[in-house]
C-alpha cells in the first residue's frame, strides 16, 4: 500500500563479537551510517521469540504474571518466550504453552509478527491464537516461576487500554484479537468472529 | 483487576558492565534463579523511548519508513526513538515528532506504555498522539534517514492488521487509538472519538 525505494543506506566495514550467551548475543560493527560518516552500530542478536492467545470455551485468556527480571517488577503477559536454535515458531509456541500453561490446543490461528526494540536488537515476535485447549502433561522449566490465571477476554483488552498489560506481545496479540473478533477480516488469517 | 502475590523471586549475587555505547549497555549479573540454583542473567539497559502517532485534520496518520540497520530491512513506523539522559519523555516525544517529520503539535495524548523484549532489556516505549499539527522548523538528524509519508488512519489499521506495520510501538499506538476512536473509554487518556 505504501511505497518506497529505500535501499540499504548503511555500510558495514566490520563487525566483532562482544558477548554471547545462551539466550542472546552483543556485536559491534563498525559503519559508514547514511550520512558518510564513520560510527558504531551495536546489535542485540535474539532467536525469534512467540506469543499465545490462548482462548477457552468461556472465552478466557490464559494469562500468567511473572516477575521480570530486566524490569524488576510483575508482569501480567500471555505466554511468550523465545525459540530454541533450530525450532519451528509454531513448534516453540506449542512448547511454551505447555511449558507455562500446561495446555495443549487443536486449533492455531497465526496473527502475525511484531518487531521489539528494533533500532537495538533482532527481537522478532510472532503471535498465534490457541483454541480448543485441553491439559497436557505440566512441565513447567526450572528457571521459570509464573502464576496461571484466566481473564474473560473483554477484561484482558480493558487490561491492555488501562495498561495494566504493558508487554508488547501481549498488548499486540489482545488488541489484533480484538479487532479480529469484531469483524475485521484480513487474508492471511482465520476470521475469529463466530 | 488481577491479584498477584509474586516477590521478586531472584537474588542478584554481583553485577558486571560488558559493555557500554552511547545508545545501550550490557550487564551480565550472577543470580540465584527462582528455583535455587544458581546463573547469570544479562540485561540490555536502554532509557527509555517514546513513540508518537500524528494525526492531522485530514486523518491521515505521519508515517516515516527507514532502513533498520539491526533488521536489515525497511520498516513502515509512527516517529520513535530514544530519549535523551534526563529528558521528560514528552520533551522526547516533541523531540523525536519534529526530527522525523518537522511538525509541532498543540494537543498531546497520553496513550500508555509498552515493555518491548523484556526477558532481556529495559526498553520501555511511551506512546503518545498527537494533534493540532503545524510545521516547525525541520532539524532531520545525521544519522537519520528516513521517509515521511502521510496514510490515512484506516489503512494505517489494516497495514497493522495484514502485517505491513510490524514495529512494536507503531502496532501498540494505532490498535489502541483505534479502540479510542471506536468508544472505548479509559480513565488516564482523553477519548479521542469525535
Amino acid at each position: 500500500m505504501v511505497h518506497h525505494n529505500i535501499t540499504n543506506p548503511w555500510r558495514t566495514l566490520s563487525s566483532r563479537e562482544v558477548y554471547r550467551n545462551a539466550w542472546l548475543a552483543l556485536r559491534e560493527d563498525r559503519v559508514i551510517r547514511p550520512d558518510g560518516a564513520e560510527g558504531i552500530y551495536s546489535v542485540v542478536e535474539m532467536r525469534p521469540s512467540i506469543g499465545v492467545l490462548a482462548l477457552n470455551s468461556h472465552d478466557q485468556v490464559a494469562m500468567v504474571s511473572q516477575w521480570r527480571y530486566a524490569h524488576n517488577k510483575v508482569s501480567l503477559e500471555i505466554p511468550t518466550g523465545g525459540s530454541n536454535v533450530n525450532e519451528e515458531t509454531l513448534e516453540a509456541a506449542k512448547r511454551e504453552l505447555a511449558e507455562e500453561t500446561g495446555l495443549i490446543a487443536k486449533n492455531w490461528t497465526f496473527l502475525g509478527t511484531i518487531d521489539n526494540s528494533n533500532g537495538a536488537t533482532t527481537d522478532v515476535a510472532h503471535m498465534f491464537c490457541a483454541r480448543d485447549l485441553s491439559s497436557g502433561p505440566f512441565t513447567q522449566q526450572a528457571d521459570e516461576q509464573t502464576e496461571l490465571c484466566w481473564i474473560g477476554f473483554e477484561d484482558a483488552v480493558r487490561s491492555v487500554m488501562t495498561g495494566e498489560i504493558t508487554e508488547s506481545v501481549s498488548v499486540a496479540a489482545i488488541l489484533k484479537t480484538e479487532l479480529l473478533r469484531k469483524g475485521f477480516e484480513v487474508s492471511w488469517g482465520a476470521k475469529l468472529q463466530d
